[in-house]
């Protein structure tokens, strides 16, 4: 099975393409699109893509990500094999999350001089290399076929929260399509919180108090929090944008604390 | 055959997750995106869109529904086997044109304490228990395997047009993405109309006439109406929105009346 | 395989619908979304997709094309053989760039009276007619059997760019999802201007200098051209959108010189 995860939209044919392309070479592959909504070279959304979801995925399976602004520069196309799946796109640390969470990984330098599809130009390599490659994968060969032992991939910075006492200081990470805010603090971490805390957790987001709550509709009026089901803090306002009511974005600040 | 209708758009990684849990479970599934730009918590607009679909699918189908404000509360997860297909979702009304269409329906509340993946958090059903359950349905296990029966399912009140001598006074239910105002007006209510009025019939929107014709290119100036090819009463505009230009909306008023 | 090519968006089940009837006569058949966000109408963008996109897919792959604001009038469904491929639409200049870049094509005009399902209304021939047909050519009936030879198809003018001396004059043809101009000068076009040209080329787009590099980050700042990967002179600037900045659009005129 193949996955691929873009910032190409769906207004372009690319994505189709794509598929056209591993298809050929491996006519009976499942192709599951993870999304192809990530903006626009926004390579630390789709690490976070890719990082909550391959998990859902079988054992075995090839992710493919391409958020690729340095297409044909000199930044390495890579396999990337961690945590039982397989993973295939640049190395601009699009794949940090799985160097973070996996237990470990080892990493291939795409061989591009043979696996690249001929083509008059170089801003495509998703289609032109990294479908191609998947395929292969696909049908059985293996990584080290494909390309040479790399080390000292990029990653990015994806830094977590800071306790003080009874508090817990992290970040938004994500605003998805409901306007709900997504944070960097993790269920462990409020657990923790918890254990050393009298009384009910409460968010602060955007200057509003926002209580800790199992679900949705246990916070119908006012903005809440709750873990949700990845087990990220999350920032909601029933059937209403979180993000738009209280100013947040990636980066805005949020702090849990014990009720005081 | 399993299809997809969720109002999570397409820039999250949510669909492409619940596609890897179903093919996880029933890797031969064959998956179809019916909608995923559903308005967000538009629970009407989700069982219009399954409600003019099923029939075109083959029998057996299962088709997963998640819009689903409710996640997490006391509102109850079900399968309901009707008109040869089988829907799965949350009982919120979404099946509503399911129950009201198919002569008979059977309902079941999902046992969720065992069919639901781990999670740490209540957010989305859709990935832990509607497309787990889907996935067994399409190996051949049987509702009756999968939850309990379930009487009382929550309808949402789908009104049709009344009629008064020549005319018929309905409303818009949809406006799709080519600004054409679909209406609760069906193919059968202006066959009766027909049948008792004297020369052609003319809709009248946003103030506007808009005579009856056979196909959008016979109504090339000004705002003209045509039964659609699922059967409803449309108002458009040659290669323009009438929405937009009459200002129609889910809701706004229609008459249909024999000309005078 | 059949792909499908279609203004409807995504946020209609209209596309789901297409793929439930193909996958009811023809259940194995793989089915890739080529794109659906084609610009409500725009016949020219839908051409150019599938153009520059079926080189991609297998030989004997099956491209449906579902712009049709003629849908029901007496415009003729066709299905062309061209390319080792079927492509299957209106007869509407959908497919004028497989007329071009073709050697041989052959068209036959659909029997729409044996094809079609039964439908209330006449405005969605892609569920009606081409699904079906599509679905039939993948069980391997021959055009003929769905159809009659067909002459005289409808083609949109594509021009070409126009040379005097040591420039080219071309224009814009579409701006993809990234803001990057695609234009109708071709990599045989930029070849042969080097081939008389002293020095550098360089494009002038919207009243700036935008000179020729290899890929977009040999060009970070201020607006470049390259050639891509489907052979065609485009205008960007590195992780921002040319066509906003410049003010491109399909129709902007463009020049490439020999740098002096």
């Amino acid at each position: 099975m193949i996955t691929l995860t873009t910032d190409f939209g769906f207004a372009e044919p690319f994505v189709g393409q794509m598929k056209g392309v591993i298809l050929s070479i491996a006519p009976k592959a499942s192709i599951v699109d993870l999304t192809h909504g990530i903006r626009a070279h926004d390579i630390a959304a789709a690490a976070l893509a890719i990082g909550t979801s391959y998990r859902y995925f079988p054992e075995g399976a090839i992710h493919v990500a391409v958020v690729d602004p340095g297409v044909g520069s000199s930044r390495a196309p890579i396999i990337l094999e961690a945590c039982g799946s397989y993973f295939v796109g640049p190395d601009n640390g699009i794949f940090t999350l799985l160097k973070r969470d996996c237990s470990e990984g080892i990493a291939w330098r795409i061989n591009s001089r043979d696996m690249a599809l001929d083509s008059p130009g170089n801003t495509f390599h998703g289609r032109h290399i990294f479908a191609p490659v998947a395929a292969r994968l696909e049908l059985g060969q293996s990584p080290s076929a494909l390309g040479k032992p790399f080390d000292g991939m990029v990653t990015l910075p994806f830094p977590g929260p800071a306790r003080e006492g009874c508090e817990l200081r992290g970040e938004v990470i994500h605003v998805d399509v409901f306007g709900n805010a997504i944070t960097n603090i993790r269920v462990t971490d409020v657990e923790a919180l918890r254990g050393v805390s009298r009384g009910a957790l409460v968010a602060e987001a955007g200057g509003e108090r926002c209580p800790l709550v199992g679900y949705y509709a246990e916070g119908v009026s006012g903005p809440h929090a709750l873990v949700n089901s990845d087990g990220y803090l999350e920032i909601f306002l029933f059937e209403e944008s979180a993000a738009l009511r209280l100013g947040l974005d990636a980066g805005s600040k949020i702090r849990l604390t014990g009720d005081s």
